[in-house]
């Protein structure tokens, strides 16, 4: 038995979401399963970093499951490819492929989760970028959007940011970074704003919640210190609204 | 009568390019041509800065049209919002309208523009940047690119770039700018190389013709130096293979 870790990057527009459900065909960790089925003749079940939700895309998540390849020897670059030639027509890819040690597991042993959220603010609908970024239509206060960030980063009660259906056993988590850059403006009035968030994990909802909160104080309706109210309150119903999946990207697992 | 002048956005993925073909539905110009009459009950000619081809995407394609809206004022924004809106979904948005001369002339009155051309090296095929840049599987020696490329600044019988179906008077073409650079390979071994090229004007298939060929050289089987070879024989058959559409977008036009 060997143990695999791949790192896959995915467009998760049309698909459910990672996690396979019993009434739901399309899912990437479906995607991903019937490929290692018609590669290997077997069916096998992997293990991801952590689910995506419906419509989030990935740019490196990290899965690992055990193959049983018998005497034969397989390469990295040959498993890579010939998953990559079962998942095509590609909204899934597999973009690097390791053995690992038969310890090795995605969830349990990921120290840290990057997760990136693009914002464009302009009148016109974006095109060229329409499945990954959330369309704003004004212009959003990224400074004052920072100044809110600042009262999220460390360690806190995120029930204010945590979706109702969320099941993790508590609702503390620690963000090791929250950071908003804004592009400069372009010559039609667009501009490109990217959240990025780091953390060991997430609770449900969590990124697309704070991204949500920090959009009402971009467009003025809250202040930055609103923030820290809300989150204070440590309740859904003080939060800011879910941005839209369509935006979230999962960048980076680091073990 | 009102002259305007607008500027587009489009995912040529899915259209036989811009022009109106009479045999072919599927062209940006009629998209746009329709969405017009949609707003204001007119068939309207619309004339852009210059064609692009199937597969080809715009981030700035410019165009003008002439406009009979009567006494009533017509702002720019509810122009471009009114467009959008018949334009829905998206994958052709009006990104910038604006009120112009008389005798302004999308076409004629264009003194540069610059075409951008993507390719991203990596084994797996790309996934959330698939629409918009060449997969190549492996890596190309941008320095060389680099050296190649410098033979071909300046005005040139581009012959040697220039599709037999080419309508232009001649062959002779200024290139203002003809950059390559290339990101560091990322943790996967992917590298994400732009050529950006600019010029007045571009003969049929001359900027990937040309980045064809300077993939040649990236990949070993050319020299930089038989680049030079290559446009001193003012012959297409000694030209390098025309690079896939997808890959090439239409950033902006300057007047």
């Amino acid at each position: 038995m060997q143990r695999w870790k791949l790192t896959l990057e995915y467009d998760g527009t049309q698909y459910a979401g990672w996690q396979r459900q019993g009434d739901q065909p399309h899912t990437v960790q479906q995607r991903v399963e019937e490929a290692l089925t018609a590669f290997c003749q077997q069916a096998i079940p992997i293990q991801a970093a952590g689910r995506t939700d419906a419509g989030v895309h990935a740019a490196g998540q990290v899965v690992h499951f055990d193959l049983d390849y018998g005497a034969r020897p397989l390469s990295a670059h040959t498993l890579l490819c010939a998953l990559n030639a079962h998942l095509r027509p590609q909204p899934v890819a597999v973009i690097a492929a390791e053995r690992v040690a038969a310890d090795f597991h995605a969830r349990f042993m990921a120290v840290n989760k990057l997760y990136r959220y693009r914002i464009i603010t302009r009148p016109a609908p974006p095109v060229l970028d329409s499945q990954t970024a959330w369309h704003y239509f004004k212009p959003l206060d990224t400074p004052a959007m920072q100044r809110g960030a600042r009262h999220l980063l460390g360690s806190h009660d995120f029930s204010t940011f945590r979706a109702r259906e969320c099941q993790a056993e508590h609702p503390i988590r620690t963000l090791d970074r929250l950071d908003i850059t804004a592009s400069p403006y372009d010559p039609y009035g667009a501009q490109d704003i990217v959240v990025e968030v780091e953390a060991k994990s997430f609770l449900h909802h969590q990124v697309r919640n704070i991204v949500g909160t920090l959009a009402l104080v971009g467009a003025g309706k809250w202040t930055p210190d609103d923030v820290t109210t809300a989150l204070a309150a440590r309740d859904r119903a003080r939060g800011g609204p879910t941005a839209p999946a369509c935006g979230l990207t999962l960048v980076r697992v680091d073990y």
